[in-house]
């Protein structure tokens, strides 16, 4: 097996701005701004380990696994365009640096070079990669307008949240595991608990999201604390805090949501997080979270030992402060 | 074999919006909006066509079909945002209805669907369809680009132009013809032949639509003559005439480029088309395109008979005055 530092030296190596065309160049230059923001590359990671969990090839697994990558970046360039953002890690978006219409066309044609990419793999495991990948590209779209949709209502149910952040975001983390999976000839029974595995953790990293920008420790998280309530964010933390509030406490909550001073609306808000019970119920999701996803990783046919690896990522994804 | 008449009864009888999912309704309505839009089926009907030419199953053609009538539906959608368009085809286009988020959003997922219908045939032909659709994709919207950057530049060259109007619109063409007939187990060399065809009438197709607006009649038309001469869109007319003006023609051109006198510069325009050989030319192109799909169609290597009903829909496309 492979170290995932291994994996990601492989995948490094093999890819670059040289995966896409040269011209026209006001195509893909706005796709190669957005591909040389080196991310965690935690999606093509998640492929690859899961291959190689199941005895799989991991030259195989490198087409795929730059696809999702292609394919995250691509719903990058489109959500910073429906939520008006400025900046990614750093640097200017795609749409603020050449303009919504290339970040549009930008944003199409690396949607098809994640299916080229995808594609390029043994033919008999073309089939049911697509079938895969078509359900949660899907779903991410429908997660995507369900997040929008949310942003314009007052009440927001947990069931709810919870499904759009599984769509949204979730899905694909079981989506490159499962990949993974089929590459490596894994059984049904097995593709469906390794993905659970990923759904289920993805589910947990998300809440831990708004949790630390709430709760974190701004040094480690590196970025100011209470971002997501200065400016109204429908996290996990506030649509469960707008459904336990009742009367004083709902009126306060709307009142700290109109405050137009930032310590003491981040101030307020966190201290009814807490009063309401809200923090102690984010923490039980994400243990509960957590647990699920083990369980699922557990319940692979695999030799224990070959778990490790994923294991040891999950707890640090679980343990993490920042 | 079966007339269009018969494949585009099976296709509209198979075929509507509940092949979409209903919810979240803020995301496919938009998507029923632009379907609901009933055109002229050339992409399906020439996928259809083709696979019955090759005695292919004309059932196993639909699901593809569709995914190219979703394609292109998807790439009109994005194409209004970009251009800035309110009406097409009589409705409100999706983002001046739906809004701009809804517009890109809508057309990501139709893009998702297109890819779920096409590989939804026997399994030993999505690889080969597959190459060819994502070829086909990155093509046009590299096509869509090179359109875009026409725009600001004030000197196109023909061939410039041709490699465009083949990229943004004669490829999908040729890809539907070519899909048809890998659906019916065609070789190779007749795969290229068809497509070749396609191409070629495509071609010949966008050149007349540019002719069309100068040289048509309004009432066949069906809309004002000269729409695109007053906007100064760069047809093929323009950029021809662009390339062929020198000295007094020159500034004459520019000036009527300037002239806000709808009237005077349509007939001003027009009248420089023909002093320039401009309309001559574009006529000599045509015929020329038109002579290259045919032979290309004749060269298949099928019974001749087969080949009837694509030859007469060829010829109507050439003959047409409307």
């Amino acid at each position: 097996m492979h170290s995932p530092e291994e994996l990601l030296a492989l995948y490094e190596q093999k890819f670059n701005s040289s995966n896409f065309n040269e011209s026209p160049s006001a195509l893909y230059d706005p796709v190669k701004h957005i591909m040389s923001i080196k991310g965690k590359r935690i999606r093509p990671l998640l492929l690859m380990m899961s291959c190689d969990l199941f005895g799989g090839s991991v030259a195989e697994a490198l087409n795929p696994a730059f696809a999702l990558e292609v394919f995250h970046n691509f719903t990058l360039v489109h959500d910073d365009i429906m939520d008006n953002a400025d900046i990614r890690r750093g640097i200017p978006t795609v749409h603020k640096k050449f303009g919504i219409n290339s970040g549009i066309l930008a944003g199409d044609v690396m949607l098809a070079y994640a299916y080229k990419y995808l594609t390029d793999i043994p033919v008999v495991h073309i089939p049911e990669l697509l079938r895969i990948f078509n359900q949660t590209a899907i779903e991410i779209f429908e997660g995507q307008q369900l997040d929008m949709d949310f942003e314009k209502r007052t009440n927001v149910a947990e069931t709810e949240y919870l499904k759009m952040i599984e769509y949204k975001t979730s899905v694909l983390l079981g989506c490159a595991l499962q990949m993974g999976a089929v590459l490596a000839g894994a059984d049904q029974e097995n593709q469906k608990r390794i993905y659970d595995f990923g759904l289920n953790l993805g589910l947990a990293f998300q809440i831990k999201d708004d949790y630390l920008d709430a709760f974190g420790d701004g040094e480690k998280v590196g970025k100011k604390i209470g971002g997501d309530i200065v400016q109204n964010k429908k996290t996990y933390l506030l649509i469960t805090a707008l459904q336990a509030a009742k009367g004083a406490q709902l009126d306060e909550l709307h009142a700290l949501l109109n405050n137009t001073n930032e310590e003491e609306k981040i101030a307020g808000v966190k201290h009814l997080f807490e009063t309401l019970g809200v923090k102690v119920i984010a923490e039980n999701r994400m243990n509960q979270l957590y647990d699920k996803a083990i369980e699922s990783l557990q319940s692979v046919m695999v030799e224990a030992p070959r778990k490790e690896l994923l294991l040891k990522l999950a707890r640090a994804v679980h343990e993490r402060d920042f």
